[in-house]
């Protein structure tokens, strides 16, 4: 079988290998998260937070892969299988059923602000070990924090 | 808080939620290991099935999104979450790691293989209940199966 | 003068006659209907309704030209003139002038529930007598029950 | 609820609301006059007509927004329901049924003529009372004369 | 050689086969003799027919593909080489060389008509041994049943 | 230096290049104003207000250079800097920080009440001077009537 | 043959009339003078103007057309044979052979002079006769001025 | 002055510069005639004929620009003013005034015709002197004769 | 019943007459045999040759039209009826049934290679004959030599 | 009134706030004073620089939105008031009236030549305060030093 | 390793090969040359021509490809790597460094006029080779012809 | 001659000049290498290396614009001439003649694993000297490695 090799090795590939993996499961879950809400979602301001949640998955989507790739292309496997995801995310796990707008405004910023957090960490934990991972989390935390903002906004 | 209601109600309407509840696990699963294998392909056919798998991705997520939207308009809470899917799924999950083209060909065919017989008894349990919701259940087993038929011609 | 025949006769003919035109007659109304509202909409979610109020125009524009087009397909006359729309819709109509965005959402909530369920009756009444026409009233049943959700979750 | 006013009051906003109100009139039984042709024509000249019909109803749809839309704007409650249409419409209606292509041309010509002319009054009606609205009947008129020229041209 | 293997098999499986192998047959033929008139038509008609064939052989072109994709996926070969559609086609043959307008929609008109009642016998056939393939064959009746009714309206 | 000369002089080119120097300062401000919202405003109307406030900057920013290069057509230079805009503008100045949606609204509603109010007057002191310019000062006008009515509506 | 009749009639007619084909032979030899000009160039300042000849080539042929189908619209046929084009142009004619740039800005400066200054009276003239044209003419003056202007700036 | 030289000199270049001046004023003049056309025609088929002439005016248009610019790109003056055109066409003229659809479909017949036979000549005079422009006419020659073709079989 | 006659006579159309209804037959057969294997291809490389395969059938069916049409515009009618093309194809036919890969890429090189040899008899051929169309079946045999060094680049 | 808050506070968020402010007044000037110069320009270059600092206007509205957006999710709130504007730019002001095409390409010069200093200043200010924003401070200065060197290289 | 073939051999091939592969080396040169000048780029005619030279390269870069794909399906290995381009290119080699726009212009033209002279001797050598090679290589020598005229012309 | 300047000076722009010169003679051969394999490919995996290898070229021509016009905001003068690629490559040189796929898979991830390997070495060269620069070499070293990747997966 071809193995896969990039341009690091030893700890900052440990490092990186980290860091991608755990922003992986944050972009999954947050891609179901945020469709599990716009389907549930009720509530005199549905309209504005059903698009709203379509976008966040709509970034979750494209930025997991561009992580997952990342990992590939240094030699490290990414895991984004379901069981993978639910066992390892952090991310606070929305109730069964119809949820009301209100609470998913404030649902949602609650959950954008850890990862956020998460992410700062992990363009720390890059910074020495690459530079190219590194500018790709700047990337995500960018659009993830202009979707905080308006989630808060709005709550 | 607002409730939803629908077209249907009693055993059709359970029925009706039972098989879509089970599509849209499906799918969202579907959508997961197939860019699990997208991302771990290696192997001399990587190129052609690494665009493939990204196919199915494309196809499993438009369509939980119709069978969801579907379960809302009936008044059916879907549920979409991490955990619900690692723990309903019936999907064959694959191991960790690289994974070699001849494998992913094998495991998808026999993935998609399971979903349409799945989907085969969901349509036959809505025909009666709800052709609403069967036509989107035909609508997804049709490109389902052409998906089947082309992991297994290059197999 | 051309005589249009098609692949229907007798009371199968008939039959899909009736549940097309009184299709049409529910299209064409609900297009005017939701462009009074979106006109005469007040209130602060005014810009929800009034974008969601588009969307159900459009599908009731598009929808109605397949509908009548399917109609002469079988060699039946749609009449889709003013006077017959006004005469034979079972829409309930909105008073004139200004509407809040509530009311809004209610009566559209009302409006799509009743043409949804004439809808199911055409269904099961055109399923023995053509297939084709069946077809199609399940696709617009189906958009039609997703903006029946749409406007109630957010009554 | 809000009350919308506009830059328009008194006398003036009398004679534009009577102007755009018959336009909106004009305008939507043009279109639904349209489509019924559309549908129910018949004869060698078919396909032209058929397409051409088309564009009638689309600028008619088009144009019965923004005169709609203007009104509001001005304060005034436009009414473009079906049973308003179908009581104060001015066009000449169709009979119920087939309609052979000629009949088809001539009728189109004779409807596009009539409302030119009231087109042409509410122009000369607003040119003091509002130069806005003036210039957005100046638009539809055009668009209205130029139609007529080309169902007179293959009469 | 890798087998082709689907959701169906025995009977059913024979009907979709023999239902869709005489729809591939039919939807080929009808491409090129839909071309074949396209070039050879003359008459004062010429350019409304000429452009209406062209989408005859393209509606053909699309469903065929999807026609044989769908016996494929079932794992039954398709066979659409010139010798089986020259031998096994229903449709009735132009003569060579030039055809007039006025006898080119006459001639249509047959031919769609003859394929749309096969086609009802095939979604018939169908509607027990595979829903999914019978969705696909109600689609493309809906379509040839509007090139009939356009061809006759213009004879 | 070459010199601009258009089909204007004298007092009806003063009266022209007042009355689009008035207006080009309106809508660079308000170009300025709505995007200062854009970003200021929070309140559970967030997502209409934030997103109908890019379209007003989008249509001031058209219309600014329209009526910008009208004037310089007609040879009188346009004044569109930051100081003269700030020292000649009309618009009641948003106070800094954050600003309530409901606040946005009436706010919005009082700016594009005055600028309509000025642009009446300059089509009406335009209409002898120049019809060329009076017709791009109704086109504006028309687009800014329209947003007061839908902040209007929503207040 | 069909006769062509429209709004106008008398002394109106006649005026537009001659409005209309005064500005067609402007329009169709502006297009033609431009395109001369736009072949035969030479000079340091070749590619801007080259460019820009090309756009009034282009603002030309679109307006010739709206001015005559007004004409047609209203019942007067527009004569834009090239003998007519030739003999009644009133643009001064480029001589045969190469032209300098700078020549090229000073001619295309004068020509369209001319031709705003005809459009102006246009303009004046047809206000009461028929605003509708008017309103076509007052907007290819707009674009005519603009380009007039760019001309100049460059000389 | 910059002069523009190119690949050739002498008798070679005064043959093409021949047949380019000539192709040139069959192109533009082509271009007039089917406008003039385009905008005159009345009858029955006026749609078809009218849409068909506005196709040959857009491909003597494209066709105009590229015959003229493998003349300047050989150091040959293309002469494209109205005069030149006017004096040295050689399309018979149509009267001034309306034209029934007939006399439409025979006068570009033979118009066409006529282009054709003088592009065959050019294509033959040019093949020695410069089988780059010997192309051009090639390509224009083929679009040609399929308009040709069209109009006869409306006739 | 209209006759269609173009810019050829005698020998020369007989010529181009014999060259292009043989380069009809060729490509209306390799459109049906590509799709033939497109669908019953089985192997490894299935989706490489899967796509190639569709490439052929559309460069076949884009140059069909163009071939018939040059024969037409010439006055001469085309055959592309299944009867014709099954009796007179020189294609060597595929076996019923699954192919497999390798076969297909060795099966499409001959076939491309006997229709390049064709072609180049047909160049020749028509080279005094009618330059126009050989300019035809130069463009369409670079594309069969470029899908022939494809085909051949991965048997 | 809902609070936005970020994932910086003390120090680094004031230090960022003031690199965020003082970009987003550099950038709304230059949108301004390059949209001046674009109206007010004359001289041979002018197509050139007339396009170009429209290039200019639109990087600097894109980048203007980006920054003061990147601040409010930061919990800062920008001001891009007019006022405010004007009195903090550092931007050097152009005179009013026509500006010579010489001038305006040193003008540029100077003015983005400042501005690339100033973020050079904000970009090494913000890299331990906040990596994201930075991000953002670096993509604006290569576009902005891209145009330095355009202005200079036409000087 | 597979062999590739096509419809050449012997001196045909021959002459064929030594043509491509020189214009194969024409090209890819200028398409380096060209972008060196459009980096390198100063003078007050900087923007015209940065904008063209890029054009160069874009058809350099398209024809490169379409030369080079032409000789590989004649079985003809192609050469484009840098050693062998810096070894046989007859260009004449820009300096290092600046280059001021008056010398662009000026060594653009030389440079084009040696590639057209060479591009007219394989047009001639493969006219009896292969006229599918001779087509595209007139094609290509149009436009550079082309660009060589308007190099030419700003000079 | 005009003098280009940019922000940086002394020993930092003496150290970016050498990173983005690197990188251009980088891109240059890359761009090269990857079209002489996409031409010369033959094996059994044509198909997806060919296609692959284009998306190397594009994505090296796209980049070597992006690096030489930083150099050049620098007023650093780039070297992209072929002598000077050819002189200064780092890039292993194929053989001339076709090539197999397995050997163009192994020979491109060796080429783009050096590639990274100097682009690291310039991002980290540059970091301090110019995070502008740094930032483009980081964007540019992101997707090869993501190049690298997928040519090692299908060794």
């Amino acid at each position: 079988m071809a193995t896969i090799t990039g341009p690091l090795s030893g700890d900052a590939k440990n490092t990186v290998a980290e860091a991608l993996q755990g922003a992986l499961v944050d972009l999954i879950d947050l891609s179901l998260v945020a469709k599990q809400a716009h389907w549930n979602l009720v509530g005199s301001h549905f309209r504005a937070l059903h698009l709203q949640l379509d976008e966040v998955t709509q970034l979750a989507r494209t930025h997991m892969d561009t992580i997952a790739e990342r990992a590939v292309a240094l030699g490290i496997s990414p895991d984004g299988r379901s069981a993978t995801v639910s066992r390892s995310t952090k991310l606070p796990q929305p109730e069964s059923g119809w949820i009301e707008d209100g609470k998913v405004a404030a649902t949602m910023t609650d959950i954008l602000d850890g990862i956020s957090k998460r992410m700062y960490e992990r363009i720390q934990a890059t910074e020495e070990a690459d530079p190219v991972s590194q500018d790709l989390l700047i990337a995500v935390t960018q659009e993830l924090d202009k979707q905080h903002w308006m989630f808060q906004a709005q709550r």
